[in-house]
Protein backbone atom coordinates (compact mmCIF):
# COMPACT_ATOMS: atom_id res chain seq x y z
CA UNK A 1 0.00 0.00 0.00
CA UNK A 2 1.66 3.59 -0.99
CA UNK A 3 1.34 6.32 0.90
CA UNK A 4 1.55 10.23 -0.41
CA UNK A 5 2.53 13.19 1.18
CA UNK A 6 -0.25 16.31 1.02
CA UNK A 7 1.31 19.44 1.51
CA UNK A 8 -0.79 22.42 3.71
CA UNK A 9 -0.69 25.28 1.24
CA UNK A 10 -2.74 27.46 2.92
CA UNK A 11 -6.45 28.00 5.05
CA UNK A 12 -9.68 28.58 5.83
CA UNK A 13 -10.58 31.91 7.46
CA UNK A 14 -14.05 31.66 8.47
CA UNK A 15 -16.87 32.75 11.28
CA UNK A 16 -17.79 29.00 11.66
CA UNK A 17 -15.54 28.28 14.53
CA UNK A 18 -16.37 24.58 15.11
CA UNK A 19 -17.69 21.41 13.16
CA UNK A 20 -21.07 20.94 14.99
CA UNK A 21 -21.44 24.93 13.62
CA UNK A 22 -20.89 24.10 10.07
CA UNK A 23 -23.96 22.91 7.57
CA UNK A 24 -23.34 19.44 6.68
CA UNK A 25 -23.25 20.07 2.68
CA UNK A 26 -22.22 23.26 0.81
CA UNK A 27 -25.71 23.41 -0.90
CA UNK A 28 -27.51 24.19 2.19
CA UNK A 29 -25.45 27.21 2.32
CA UNK A 30 -22.28 28.49 4.50
CA UNK A 31 -21.13 31.85 5.45
CA UNK A 32 -18.36 33.28 2.79
CA UNK A 33 -15.07 32.95 3.58
CA UNK A 34 -11.25 33.82 3.24
CA UNK A 35 -9.03 31.54 1.72
CA UNK A 36 -5.03 32.51 3.02
CA UNK A 37 -2.30 30.74 0.95
CA UNK A 38 1.12 30.46 1.50
CA UNK A 39 3.50 32.93 -0.12
CA UNK A 40 5.33 30.45 -1.91
CA UNK A 41 1.99 28.78 -3.92
CA UNK A 42 0.62 32.52 -4.54
CA UNK A 43 2.18 32.45 -8.71
CA UNK A 44 -0.65 29.81 -8.78
CA UNK A 45 -3.83 31.86 -8.01
CA UNK A 46 -2.58 34.46 -10.85
CA UNK A 47 -5.07 33.73 -13.43
CA UNK A 48 -7.95 33.50 -10.82
CA UNK A 49 -10.77 36.22 -10.65
CA UNK A 50 -14.26 37.47 -9.77
CA UNK A 51 -16.91 34.97 -10.26
CA UNK A 52 -14.69 32.51 -10.79
CA UNK A 53 -16.34 28.77 -9.88
CA UNK A 54 -14.00 27.17 -8.41
CA UNK A 55 -13.34 23.28 -6.74
CA UNK A 56 -11.44 24.29 -3.00
CA UNK A 57 -9.97 20.83 -1.81
CA UNK A 58 -9.38 20.97 2.10
CA UNK A 59 -8.07 18.39 4.74
CA UNK A 60 -10.32 17.18 7.50
CA UNK A 61 -7.52 17.53 9.71
CA UNK A 62 -10.24 16.15 12.61
CA UNK A 63 -11.22 13.53 11.05
CA UNK A 64 -11.44 9.76 11.73
CA UNK A 65 -10.01 7.73 9.31
CA UNK A 66 -11.30 4.38 10.23
CA UNK A 67 -14.63 4.70 9.41
CA UNK A 68 -16.30 3.05 6.29
CA UNK A 69 -20.32 2.52 7.19
CA UNK A 70 -22.40 5.00 8.83
CA UNK A 71 -25.39 7.16 9.82
CA UNK A 72 -25.41 9.94 7.06
CA UNK A 73 -25.27 13.47 8.72
CA UNK A 74 -24.63 11.66 12.22
CA UNK A 75 -28.23 10.61 12.68
CA UNK A 76 -29.03 7.21 13.58
CA UNK A 77 -32.58 7.88 11.76
CA UNK A 78 -30.50 7.22 8.54
CA UNK A 79 -29.89 3.94 7.22
CA UNK A 80 -25.97 2.87 7.54
CA UNK A 81 -23.89 3.74 4.28
CA UNK A 82 -21.25 2.95 2.63
CA UNK A 83 -18.48 5.96 3.41
CA UNK A 84 -17.86 6.26 -0.37
CA UNK A 85 -21.38 7.18 -0.87
CA UNK A 86 -21.53 9.97 1.63
CA UNK A 87 -19.78 13.61 1.78
CA UNK A 88 -18.77 12.59 5.67
CA UNK A 89 -15.29 13.98 6.54
CA UNK A 90 -14.85 10.68 8.58
CA UNK A 91 -13.16 8.52 5.88
CA UNK A 92 -9.99 6.49 4.43
CA UNK A 93 -8.85 9.81 3.59
CA UNK A 94 -10.36 13.07 5.06
CA UNK A 95 -10.15 15.17 1.79
CA UNK A 96 -13.19 17.91 1.57
CA UNK A 97 -14.40 19.14 -1.59
CA UNK A 98 -16.45 22.21 -1.77
CA UNK A 99 -17.71 24.16 -4.64
CA UNK A 100 -17.39 27.98 -4.73
CA UNK A 101 -17.82 31.49 -6.12
CA UNK A 102 -14.94 34.16 -6.16
CA UNK A 103 -16.20 36.96 -4.31
CA UNK A 104 -12.87 39.13 -4.29
CA UNK A 105 -9.29 39.06 -5.04
CA UNK A 106 -6.18 40.24 -2.89
CA UNK A 107 -2.56 38.90 -3.14
CA UNK A 108 -2.53 35.71 -1.67
CA UNK A 109 -6.09 35.55 -0.62
CA UNK A 110 -9.89 34.73 -2.52
CA UNK A 111 -12.83 35.31 -0.67
CA UNK A 112 -15.08 33.07 -1.54
CA UNK A 113 -19.32 32.11 -1.09
CA UNK A 114 -20.78 29.58 0.54
CA UNK A 115 -18.33 27.40 2.51
CA UNK A 116 -18.89 25.19 4.93
CA UNK A 117 -15.52 24.28 6.30
CA UNK A 118 -14.31 25.71 9.97
CA UNK A 119 -11.72 28.26 10.73
CA UNK A 120 -8.46 26.56 10.37
CA UNK A 121 -9.34 24.26 7.54
CA UNK A 122 -6.06 23.22 5.76
CA UNK A 123 -6.02 24.26 2.19
CA UNK A 124 -4.52 21.36 -0.16
CA UNK A 125 -5.73 22.23 -3.69
CA UNK A 126 -7.57 24.72 -5.95
CA UNK A 127 -9.32 23.76 -9.63
CA UNK A 128 -11.39 25.56 -12.01
CA UNK A 129 -15.11 24.15 -13.00
CA UNK A 130 -15.01 23.00 -15.85
CA UNK A 131 -17.89 23.07 -18.77
CA UNK A 132 -20.65 20.12 -17.29
CA UNK A 133 -19.40 20.78 -13.95
CA UNK A 134 -16.34 17.92 -13.87
CA UNK B 1 3.78 24.18 7.13
CA UNK B 2 2.09 21.07 7.39
CA UNK B 3 1.98 17.35 5.22
CA UNK B 4 -0.76 14.92 5.77
CA UNK B 5 -0.68 11.16 5.16
CA UNK B 6 -2.32 10.01 1.96
CA UNK B 7 -2.96 6.64 1.32
CA UNK B 8 -3.41 4.61 -2.21
CA UNK B 9 -6.85 2.73 -1.55
CA UNK B 10 -6.90 1.30 -4.93
CA UNK B 11 -6.10 1.98 -8.71
CA UNK B 12 -7.34 2.54 -11.81
CA UNK B 13 -7.27 -0.21 -14.96
CA UNK B 14 -7.81 1.48 -18.09
CA UNK B 15 -6.28 1.07 -21.62
CA UNK B 16 -4.68 4.18 -21.69
CA UNK B 17 -1.02 3.00 -21.03
CA UNK B 18 0.61 6.46 -20.44
CA UNK B 19 0.09 10.04 -20.16
CA UNK B 20 0.68 11.01 -23.30
CA UNK B 21 -2.14 8.73 -24.42
CA UNK B 22 -4.76 10.24 -22.01
CA UNK B 23 -7.07 13.36 -23.64
CA UNK B 24 -6.41 16.22 -21.62
CA UNK B 25 -9.84 16.40 -19.67
CA UNK B 26 -12.90 14.13 -19.09
CA UNK B 27 -15.09 16.11 -20.86
CA UNK B 28 -13.13 15.33 -24.16
CA UNK B 29 -14.00 11.58 -23.56
CA UNK B 30 -12.02 9.20 -22.48
CA UNK B 31 -12.07 5.31 -22.24
CA UNK B 32 -14.26 3.08 -19.53
CA UNK B 33 -11.74 2.00 -17.03
CA UNK B 34 -12.27 -0.26 -13.99
CA UNK B 35 -11.62 1.13 -10.47
CA UNK B 36 -10.08 -2.13 -8.35
CA UNK B 37 -10.32 -0.76 -4.53
CA UNK B 38 -8.13 -2.34 -1.39
CA UNK B 39 -10.23 -5.20 0.28
CA UNK B 40 -9.60 -3.27 3.75
CA UNK B 41 -12.08 -0.26 2.19
CA UNK B 42 -14.46 -2.33 0.25
CA UNK B 43 -16.95 -2.38 2.45
CA UNK B 44 -17.18 1.40 2.13
CA UNK B 45 -18.45 1.00 -1.68
CA UNK B 46 -21.69 -1.03 -0.58
CA UNK B 47 -24.15 1.32 -1.46
CA UNK B 48 -22.56 2.56 -4.78
CA UNK B 49 -25.01 1.32 -7.83
CA UNK B 50 -25.25 1.62 -10.99
CA UNK B 51 -25.92 4.82 -12.79
CA UNK B 52 -24.34 6.90 -9.81
CA UNK B 53 -22.16 9.90 -10.45
CA UNK B 54 -19.39 9.90 -8.37
CA UNK B 55 -16.06 11.95 -8.10
CA UNK B 56 -12.83 10.18 -8.29
CA UNK B 57 -10.11 11.61 -6.90
CA UNK B 58 -6.94 10.11 -7.72
CA UNK B 59 -3.23 11.05 -7.32
CA UNK B 60 -1.00 11.72 -10.44
CA UNK B 61 2.02 10.03 -9.08
CA UNK B 62 3.95 10.97 -11.83
CA UNK B 63 3.63 14.84 -11.67
CA UNK B 64 6.00 17.90 -11.14
CA UNK B 65 5.29 19.65 -7.94
CA UNK B 66 6.96 22.35 -8.38
CA UNK B 67 4.88 23.91 -11.21
CA UNK B 68 3.01 27.46 -10.21
CA UNK B 69 2.40 28.16 -14.03
CA UNK B 70 2.80 26.82 -17.22
CA UNK B 71 0.77 27.03 -20.86
CA UNK B 72 -2.32 24.91 -20.69
CA UNK B 73 -2.21 21.67 -22.55
CA UNK B 74 1.25 22.37 -22.85
CA UNK B 75 1.12 24.01 -25.71
CA UNK B 76 3.76 27.13 -25.83
CA UNK B 77 0.24 28.71 -27.97
CA UNK B 78 -1.62 29.09 -24.99
CA UNK B 79 -0.31 31.63 -22.23
CA UNK B 80 1.21 31.29 -19.41
CA UNK B 81 -1.58 30.60 -16.45
CA UNK B 82 -1.46 30.51 -12.54
CA UNK B 83 -1.38 26.47 -11.91
CA UNK B 84 -5.02 27.26 -9.96
CA UNK B 85 -6.87 27.97 -12.81
CA UNK B 86 -5.87 24.98 -14.76
CA UNK B 87 -6.14 20.83 -14.33
CA UNK B 88 -2.62 20.31 -15.19
CA UNK B 89 -1.27 17.30 -13.09
CA UNK B 90 1.45 19.09 -12.31
CA UNK B 91 0.78 20.91 -9.02
CA UNK B 92 2.01 21.18 -6.13
CA UNK B 93 -0.58 18.65 -4.79
CA UNK B 94 -0.92 16.38 -7.73
CA UNK B 95 -4.77 15.47 -7.30
CA UNK B 96 -6.94 14.36 -9.98
CA UNK B 97 -10.58 15.28 -9.94
CA UNK B 98 -12.68 13.36 -11.95
CA UNK B 99 -16.26 12.84 -12.91
CA UNK B 100 -17.73 9.35 -14.15
CA UNK B 101 -20.42 7.27 -14.02
CA UNK B 102 -20.66 4.26 -12.58
CA UNK B 103 -21.19 1.30 -15.45
CA UNK B 104 -21.20 -2.33 -13.46
CA UNK B 105 -20.41 -3.06 -9.57
CA UNK B 106 -18.79 -5.91 -8.61
CA UNK B 107 -16.60 -6.94 -5.28
CA UNK B 108 -14.29 -4.33 -4.60
CA UNK B 109 -14.41 -3.05 -8.51
CA UNK B 110 -16.19 -0.21 -9.71
CA UNK B 111 -16.50 -0.04 -14.25
CA UNK B 112 -17.05 3.58 -15.00
CA UNK B 113 -17.37 5.66 -17.93
CA UNK B 114 -15.12 8.07 -19.50
CA UNK B 115 -11.97 8.43 -17.46
CA UNK B 116 -8.73 10.01 -18.08
CA UNK B 117 -6.57 8.44 -16.11
CA UNK B 118 -3.85 5.86 -17.02
CA UNK B 119 -3.47 2.28 -16.37
CA UNK B 120 -2.13 1.98 -12.45
CA UNK B 121 -3.41 5.12 -11.29
CA UNK B 122 -3.36 5.16 -7.56
CA UNK B 123 -7.13 6.23 -6.16
CA UNK B 124 -7.11 7.60 -3.11
CA UNK B 125 -11.25 9.05 -2.64
CA UNK B 126 -15.06 8.20 -4.10
CA UNK B 127 -17.41 10.93 -3.40
CA UNK B 128 -21.05 11.33 -4.52
CA UNK B 129 -21.96 13.95 -7.10
CA UNK B 130 -24.49 16.36 -4.96
CA UNK B 131 -27.51 17.57 -6.36
CA UNK B 132 -26.37 21.11 -8.04
CA UNK B 133 -23.15 19.42 -8.98
CA UNK B 134 -21.20 20.13 -6.10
Amino acid sequence: MSEFMVRQIGLVRSPLADRSAAPLQGFEGGPSAWLEFDADVAEGLSDVGIGDDLYLLTWFHLADRSVLSLHPRGDPANPVTGVFSTRSPDRPNPIGLHRVTVLETEPARLHVSDLEAVDGTPIIDVKPVLPGGA
